[in-house]
């Protein structure tokens, strides 16, 4: 048994097969001066064709699995068009005489071998970009076939030394069990592209490849877990089959309690709504009983294109998602770029520290001119059904009132211009400044709801950038701190008469469930994958005996305590129930 | 008149001399295969001869200056063992059959376009240290002069396209009375150290320097504000002579209530210590009259050197420190390394955000062998009079019994070696996080007392990087938000019997004394420069007003009332005093 990271949820129980190295075998000869121009030529076209290939995945995956995941090849796509890089490659051939192959090679070596030495996780991911794309030129200069997995054999558990976002999107889901790889992280690209699609995956094997692993070596691999078992026993596999049909029986299960509503076990409701970033997302949100959508993310509209998207084709997309849920709440952020998500035709400077930068609403009130076409398209598509605007990263109430001003002058634009929209359009906020919170009674006055944003919160809340490997431990949902800020924050709205959405990962947390309760939230914001869960939970949870744990909680010194009292909490409704088991 | 950027305050009046570019003239000979090993021993010659320099040049400005300021030079000799730069010198020797000259000079040109293609402040003056760096190294490896200034000349105003630290530290501050740059930041080295030397600076100048300034011309530069005026009329000439002798007579005028205590008119009293990185540091403080020190940061122990400091030699600093004080207190802060703070000898992981990483405490909990050394050293120096420890960047409870469990070992460990040390030595914590402030009760139950680094805390509270130009203007002190954690932290230590202490850059800002007073604050930690403005201030200020602002304070809804309110306060009390009056 091998401990790796778990990198996508699932069992996979299979033979293994070993995937060898993408390796070339380069010309050696020099090239002439007068040839100069023909070896450019013959860059360009590879170059050329890398990018034809590479927009044409990305169209694949985006009909696949989405947008975002689809983004991934923007990076791709950025380092072909990156001037450092082709400095490089061009500088190699102009002044060395070297053939274009070979320059490509040594470019792709030099830069990896800089990024490696940085010592960076990012950068690391970034060299990894860098050979995946220099490999795919190498391919089209040399003429060579992609490296492909055997088509007429049983599924099998692909072994591979790392795994580049391109070669996963060609995997054929029903030939692949699962995935390991000896390098990568859970947040690399091919972590979140394995979990678009469904594919167990652990990663970060130590020692030598071939030392563990051999084609057709049996294995089992726990993707929640991080487990790896090489030639089990006849024990261990029935033991994995069993957990690997509970899981999927569970999962069967919890789709039987979609159509049911969210209520607890005293009659308390809670509004079940989605989070989402494109109609792909929104239909597996629906099929899992998603109430509405709490938490739009319209950056995605963004990111996967040339230029900003006109007010047309956002108006297009808000108002097709308004009239998919059928009477229900959109609830729409509005743009929320920066920090970690970059576009591409548009520069955004570089940031010491992009989590405290220049993001979000502070773009936006920068940018009016593009804040206003946003506004004007969120208001047309109003007018389609019931439509809220919600501003993101909001620290004080200057910034409201700003943004305020904006929105008035795109509804008075369009009553002018007779486009039809709905009048006063509620407007509400994202709490997920600390300054937010401690203001939240002066905020309250100002907007018709609130929704907190509980990973960014908790991140400046603590100081922890839970990205940050060294310090991801002290990145702590329970803290009494933040159970602290959450009440001052429920209690300024509910004071006020506004109601209050969570839309952080925790709302997903099943083990949270109480306090949303015990607080009287209005309404959590979910992944597609979280509602059932959270629905089941809250079926047989009392609201009441919610109330009673938050106080205790808040008498709580440490988050060892509060995490403590949550899954006791949540283990004996589940015991009393008898009719789910926990897994474990 | 021109509007520049303020680098270094002070108003300097004379003639311009305009330094001409540091430019070579490089061999263009190519080398011989057989002299390869000659020209490598050369360029290694050349780096040690740099090295040695830059060495000298750093102890010089360590006894000028301070090591913090010193320690500027060590990013010089990192660049010089810089592996991907040396790499990429050596590369062009060993693979183009160039000389160590010519080879320099295309590797700092590579490095330096590629770092101004990032189109980010802090690689900017990265690239302007590689060019400092690298032009020395030409030097030696040419047998080139230094560039020097005249010295048989009336003192002037030194104009230069670009300035590095390592000119700056060579120019004679009583032949220079001012300085103006065209390119530059307020926050690059060469400002750091124009402000130590006490030299008046403007920076940051658009256009070309030859169509602005001639080497004759008559200036007037004004650090503070960042005016420069080229050939200004005998009345702008009159009007800023008379300026800067206020300047001076004020200065003069607060250093005679430097022996004053610093009580409020209506009798109300406030500590007004000091901050301080070093000894001589100390003395700069003392001589402002400071009572004690509030904040030693004792990262600059660590930085300015090549490994871990031992205890004995952190022993004798800390000694030296509170024998120097004379029965006041000191209050020594442990290791607050990370964020912008990096150790040359000692690697911490690259940072996606610094700010919100593995620092201060945190690698203290993380290296408990060094938190151990230090915690000991300042033990054994607490026999010596009123010592304190105070830990940075404190989140949790679980961190404060943690940290004071190594405490009780060191304790233990000095007693049973039989080594005197003062017994229950006070322990206090930095409330930065807002994870403390929302849990300042708790803690206030764990330690002795609380100082508020405001640095910290207000950038993690409004998530903004003051550092970042692009939103320093939402970094806002007086946000209602910050107001009311202020008070939160000091009703939970009063409530509790502990005293609290200010040690951010708000704290030297006289505006925000009737804040300190009104929350019945025990103490303000402040540099040097900043006792006696503030101490000034709280002579002609009463406390009882003070309270009835800060409720009025309490009121506002945006930074821009509550700014308003203290201004006009600190005014009113300025004229109602009548003896001093305000400059503009």
């Amino acid at each position: 048994m091998i401990q790796a990271l778990g990198a996508s949820q699932g069992i996979a129980i299979g033979k293994a097969f070993v995937l060898p190295h993408w390796e070339w075998e380069l010309p050696d000869q020099k090239i002439d001066v007068a040839d100069l121009a023909k070896e450019f030529d013959r860059l360009y076209e590879g170059i050329r064709r890398s990018k034809t290939e590479i927009n044409q995945m990305r169209t694949e995956l985006d009909e696949v699995v989405g947008s975002e995941e689809a983004s991934i090849f923007d990076a791709h796509l950025a380092i072909l068009e990156d001037p450092v890089f082709m400095y490089e490659i061009q500088g190699i051939i102009q002044r060395q005489y070297k053939v274009a192959e070979v320059a490509v090679k040594e470019a792709i070596d030099h830069f990896v071998t800089m990024f490696d030495l940085l010592d960076d996780e990012y950068m690391k991911e970034r060299a990894l970009d860098i050979k995946d794309v220099g490999n795919r030129l190498l391919k089209h200069l040399l003429g060579a076939p992609d490296i492909s997995l055997p088509e007429d054999t049983q599924p099998f558990v692909l072994v591979v030394r790392e795994l580049s976002p391109s070669q996963l999107v060609h995997l054929k889901p029903d030939l692949v069990l699962g995935i390991v790889t000896m390098v990568g992280s859970p947040t690399s690209h091919s972590a979140i592209m394995a979990r678009a699609f469904g594919i167990p995956m652990v990663m970060g094997l130590e020692g030598k490849l071939e030392q563990i692993i051999g084609t057709g070596d049996l294995l089992i691999i726990d993707g929640g877990t991080g487990v790896l078992q090489v030639d089990p026993s006849s024990e261990t596999v029935a033991r994995y089959t069993d957990l690997r049909r509970r899981q999927i029986s569970q999962r069967e299960q919890l789709l039987s309690i979609a159509e049911l509503p969210a209520v607890t076990k005293d009659g308390v409701s809670l509004t079940l709504a989605a989070n989402i970033s494109s109609l792909k997302e929104l239909e597996a949100a629906l099929s899992n009983g998603a109430q509405g959508v709490g938490l739009f993310r319209t950056e995605f509209l963004y990111m996967d294109r040339n230029q900003f998207p006109s007010e047309q084709e956002q108006f297009e997309v808000y108002r097709a998602v308004v009239e998919k849920i059928k009477g229900e709440t959109l609830i729409i952020r509005t743009l929320d770029i920066g920090g970690d998500k970059q576009l591409d035709y548009y520069e955004l400077p570089e940031e010491e520290n992009p989590f405290l930068g220049f993001r979000a609403i502070r773009f936006s009130l920068d940018r009016k001119d593009l804040f206003k076409t946003q506004l004007r398209a969120i208001l047309r598509a109003s007018h389609f059904g019931d439509v809220q605007i919600m501003y993101p990263l909001i620290a004080s109430v200057d910034e409201v009132r700003e943004a305020n001003t904006v929105l008035a002058e795109a509804e008075r634009e369009l009553t002018e211009e007779g486009i039809p929209h709905q009048a006063n359009i509620k407007v509400g906020i994202m709490i997920e400044v600390p300054a937010a919170v401690a203001i939240a009674d002066m905020l309250a006055e100002e907007v018709s709801f609130f929704s907190i944003g509980t990973n960014d919160l908790i991140q400046f809340t603590l100081a922890v950038d839970r990205m940050n490997e060294q310090i991801s431990h002290l990145y702590e949902p329970y803290h009494p701190a933040i159970l602290r800020m959450l009440r001052t924050v429920a209690n300024a709205a509910h004071k006020n008469g506004i109601p209050v959405n969570i839309c952080g990962e925790i709302a997903g947390d099943v083990n949270a469930l109480p306090i949303w309760l015990g607080l009287g939230i209005e309404e959590l914001s979910l992944s597609a994958q979280a509602i059932l869960p959270v629905k089941e939970s809250m079926l047989r949870t009392k609201a009441s005996e919610s109330r009673q744990l938050l106080e205790e909680m808040f008498r709580c010194k440490t988050a060892a305590e509060v995490r403590a009292l949550a899954s006791q909490f949540h283990m004996e409704a589940a015991m009393a129930l008898g009719n789910i088991k926990p897994l474990i």
